[in-house]
């Protein structure tokens, strides 16, 4: 008899929707990727996703718990309604709802950070944690703040917006409207956009930076700057110093805030600048309370990309166990 | 037969400890005051810690369920063990196993500034509000996180120091050694610290401030400063501009990582500038995220310095019910 439950994680972007099969162990028995539809509107969406939903569950039918949405940007809890995707167009989408009729079985629709989070805890760099923040730094920065064993989601599940935290009072504009968040200073696309300026304005400083752009300054990338940094390159050395600057002080804030034991921190920022979690450990040591810092660990994120359909999918199972 | 239950909230300060005998529902029913024998140490001032319990008890002494005791700074969950309070130059001082003891009841020692957290949202501004941060802005700032009905402890019992969250990365040097931080530019230390320097560097423009402090620059303070914004002054309206816009900007960040429902705001130095809270709503509705917006009122804390006493009560009437 097999004992073993599963539940079926998605991780619904803008561009792809990727679809595991998960255990209840954590562990990804299968997974599927799409391109998303995402002119065909959420219709066209939902649909691929039952078509892949309904391919996985072939795998295991009898197992299968249900299925855990994560998607970018806000959602209403309990009722997973998207309120808004901005990557999506999409407004006042009744995901969970919609696809839970469709397909016949439970269905759990978060955000996408959120249930990178849960992954992680569970199941990757913070197990048998409990108190931990997941810290993402790529194109966006966001994350998950988990405080005495409970995930928080705050007042109206928008809790862990961690890259809008902010670290300069008089710092650069943010997507979000304010000046000096967190991911406006550290994130990957506060990066390029601090490159390009530089190199247009300075083209010698960035000659190596538009050399590797193949000499088009708005092709400049988060990643480009990210390599030209690792071969010493002076100006991306220091646009990464800037970045790490504003980490420092964003971890340093959430300690004071959540005192938590560990900081996870993933994302493709960070991926490609592992030296960085280095740098911000050094750096909060310098910065942060004393008495918050003797039991504060500083560790790489462990399940990578694969965080948000396995977070997806534990909460499913977590729900269908009872947690 | 009276079934209301007591207990006796105690606030130790540097200068002078604060007891109070405080009923289920939050009400005061008698309050003491001593000078805090600092010098004479732990011992003394213990013991007259424990000679003003015992005329409290005195009062009702059948319905007493304990000692909820606030002192400032760190202080270790469960055993109630302070293991350092600059104030009054303690190291490990075993406060509560040492007071029960002697008094042959339950105590429960916390950090004063999340037992009037605990206050307010039992019995003050909080009330009913499963989500809100305390912000509690004195000579120092700190406050307490409230999430999903749930104090926020942190793994070592230090969340909440929302005094040392980063502001200004390159802002003006703290006492914890940290630069910008919210406290070291808004709490009442930093104001007149910024006065002064300002009032000695250009004694023109500190004129007003100068004259309200007897001519000794080194006497003004953030009260005085307070006053002469009052009066329109146009250096302290610059300081406590600066002051706001630091507030706002560490609120917006509270907001980013809690999302809570209420923010509540008390302390001396907004009690002295009540309008704070108006300048502070503004500043945040053009600065946080319009999600976590929607839900958001930023209200003054209601039960001024007896947050402490009543909070550090409730804290030993709830254990004592079992919640």
């Amino acid at each position: 008899m097999n004992r073993e439950k599963s539940a079926i994680g998605v991780d619904l972007g803008g561009t792809k929707i990727e679809l595991a099969l998960v255990n209840n162990a954590g562990k990804i028995k299968k997974t599927l990727r799409r391109s998303t539809d995402a002119k065909g509107g959420s219709n066209a969406v939902q649909r691929q996703i039952v078509d892949a939903v309904r391919l996985l569950r072939q795998e295991d039918d009898q197992n299968i718990a249900g299925v855990g949405l994560g998607v970018a940007e806000q959602v209403v809890q309990d009722t997973g309604l998207v309120r808004f995707a901005p990557n999506l167009e999409w407004h006042d989408v009744a995901l969970q709802t919609d696809l839970s009729e469709t397909l016949g079985m439970p269905v759990k629709v978060v955000n996408d950070v959120r249930a990178a989070t849960l992954g992680e805890w569970l199941f990757g760099a913070g197990r048998g944690c409990d108190d931990l923040i997941c810290l993402f730094v790529g194109t966006g920065v966001g994350g998950g703040i988990v405080s005495g064993a409970r995930m928080l989601s705050g007042t109206s599940n928008t809790a862990g917006e961690v890259g809008h935290i902010t670290v300069d009072l008089h710092g650069p504009i943010c997507t979000c409207g304010n000046q000096g968040c967190l991911e406006a200073l550290a994130g990957g696309w506060a990066i390029s956009r601090k490159a390009r300026r530089a190199a247009a304005t300075h083209p010698e400083a960035g000659a190596a930076l538009i050399k590797m752009a193949d000499h088009r300054i708005d092709a400049i990338t988060a990643e480009i700057v990210a390599r030209a940094y690792n071969a010493k390159d002076s100006l991306a050395r220091r646009i990464i110093d800037g970045a790490c600057e504003a980490l420092i002080g964003g971890v340093v804030s959430m300690i004071s805030m959540c005192n938590p034991n560990r900081i996870i921190m993933g994302g493709g920022v960070i991926e490609g600048l592992p030296e960085l979690i280095g740098r911000v450990k050094q750096g909060v040591r310098l910065r942060a309370l004393t008495a918050a810092l003797e039991s504060l660990q500083i560790v790489p994120a462990a399940l990578g990309k694969e965080a948000g359909v396995i977070g997806a999918a534990a909460l499913v199972l977590r729900e269908s166990e009872g947690q």
